[in-house]
């Protein structure tokens, strides 16, 4: 719940979630790379995951699945080939049931979790969530903050985390958020989220929302996300905005939301100094403080930095090759 | 002024700007670093600027530099070193005064420009504008984009540059654009520059701005740019918006500005896809109307493409080293 006397600049948040290395043009490529084999869907020449060797080693890959050392590829190419759209979506399913069977992973703990998509697929293929991870592939995500503007000026609608939650018990979040769950674009996965998190209707989410753009980081799993350590976690977040009423009030919904909060600005920037956000919506929220005007090149002297980490070139594609 | 028969993608806006190459980091270095030397200043490690082989060997150095063949790099240290605040400046001056004296650059074009802060210096230090690029020093620049709300919907001011101008003659532009100089902030450039480009007051500009954040890019200087071609140009620019209501009308009040429009999104859209707004106008356009759920996920497959580029990280510093 972050360190009472500890003081976090905003780049240090930035550093917290986004912390797969950067490479420096000016020196040979780090190691880091060395040991990450590339996950390549059938001939589709461009990797669309980063698996660490560890977890090749101890992956119970099926046929499906061809490992080569020498090149530091994994190859999925089912044995089953007769529709790209199944095939592959298929062979993935039998890898995680046979890692649940087995109990082979601390981060599925043994349990399966909804279907992603596989970004910049070629043609539909999903993961479950959890093995994603496992397979460095792509996540994506979907952060709506809920703000409202008053005489004694913006407020922001912040939630606690459940402490019951297996990732980021008791931590502060974005006002609604949530993976973007296999055949939904972000902006169903919002309204979806919305009503489930916060209680907010979807006719006023639909009207009033307003995409934003994304944010973009390479993170590695740690103790807070549950799991295996060290795992490379390549992360899109689609961003919304939405301004509402001081009559609207954000209430939980469900079991993963302990309470909300309405903070002023420097109630939030005190909680963001203070890590209590979940990392990730911590660079949300930055994002949004920038945004909005409230932080500026005038008062952040890591302002240009900080823009271009929140915004990382992942170095697998998020979009289907041009045919 | 574009190719009748061409339509742009956003993204290829985006290629035409940020056109340095991009590495891939499963491949050996491109070769395009193996060309450029690093310019140094003083003791600093990092690296200020990426010179060509091909203007460190045109350059007329003076004494102040030294040229280290062997590792790539040049050296800037003042052989007057009694004031850093002054001496690496006066230095910088003393150099392109030999250029511009013996008509080295066509991108100088035989005169002095206004003098830019060099980013990321432990010190103050300032080089030319139009020099800046010769020795590939980050290039500082604020844009503000003046739209209203209307009954039909939101507009944009939209101006046209003279056909004089040296750079971009002809091409639409964003409402207010400007370097920022030394010793002014980016803020500051924008009231400067909105009052003598688009005839907006201080007291509204000040009053209703509000800052957004920054693209950042490398280009590589071509013809509407001007001078030598394939200067290496590692830019930010500081991103505002103005809310303004219809009554406020955008009139040229300088010779840079042809005449102004007032434009619909869709026009806007037309004008980008003929390739008709200078070439990082057209970005700041394009990350105006996403920050403003104009193009969304849903209905631009490179969205989290064109939001990782348009905030390249640049290989430079961008602020002075923690000590």
């Amino acid at each position: 719940m972050g360190d009472q006397t500890a003081s976090k600049s905003y780049l240090d948040l930035i550093n917290d979630c986004d912390n797969f290395p950067w490479d420096d043009p000016f020196k040979p490529l780090g190691n880091h790379w060395s040991s990450i084999y590339q996950f390549h869907l059938g001939a589709d020449l461009r990797p669309h995951g980063l698996v660490l060797e560890s977890t090749v080693k101890k992956m119970p890959w099926t046929q499906d699945f061809k490992i080569d050392h020498e090149s530091k590829k994994v190859h999925l190419t089912p044995l089953n080939e007769d529709d790209a759209s199944i095939s592959y979506t298929t062979a993935l399913s039998k890898l995680i049931q046979r890692a649940i069977d087995e109990d082979t992973f601390a981060v599925i703990h043994g349990q399966h979790s909804e279907p992603y998509a596989i970004m910049g697929a070629n043609f539909p293929a999903s993961v479950e969530r959890y093995a994603s991870h496992l397979l460095g592939i792509v996540s994506r995500g979907a952060h709506l903050t809920v703000y409202t503007n008053t005489r004694e000026g913006m407020k922001i609608w912040v939630p606690r985390r459940s402490p019951k939650l297996f990732t980021y018990p008791n931590c502060l979040d974005t006002t609604v958020a949530g993976g973007v769950a296999a055949g939904e674009g972000p902006f169903e996965c919002i309204i979806r989220e919305a009503e489930e998190e916060a209680s907010l209707s979807e006719g006023q989410v639909r009207k009033d929302t307003v995409a934003t753009g994304c944010i973009s980081y390479i993170g590695l799993n740690d103790s807070r996300g549950g799991g295996e350590m060290g795992l490379i976690c390549p992360t899109i977040i689609y961003v919304y905005d939405l301004e509402v009423g001081e009559d609207i009030i954000c209430r939980q919904n469900d079991d993963e939301v302990k309470e909300f909060y309405l903070m002023n600005v420097n109630e939030v920037k005190d909680a963001l100094f203070r890590g209590e956000f979940k990392t990730n919506s911590a660079v949300i929220m930055i994002d949004f403080l920038i945004r909005h005007g409230v932080i500026t090149s005038e008062n952040e002297k890591h302002y240009a930095e900080i823009m271009a980490r929140m915004h990382r070139k992942l170095p697998l594609p998020t979009a289907p090759e041009d045919i």
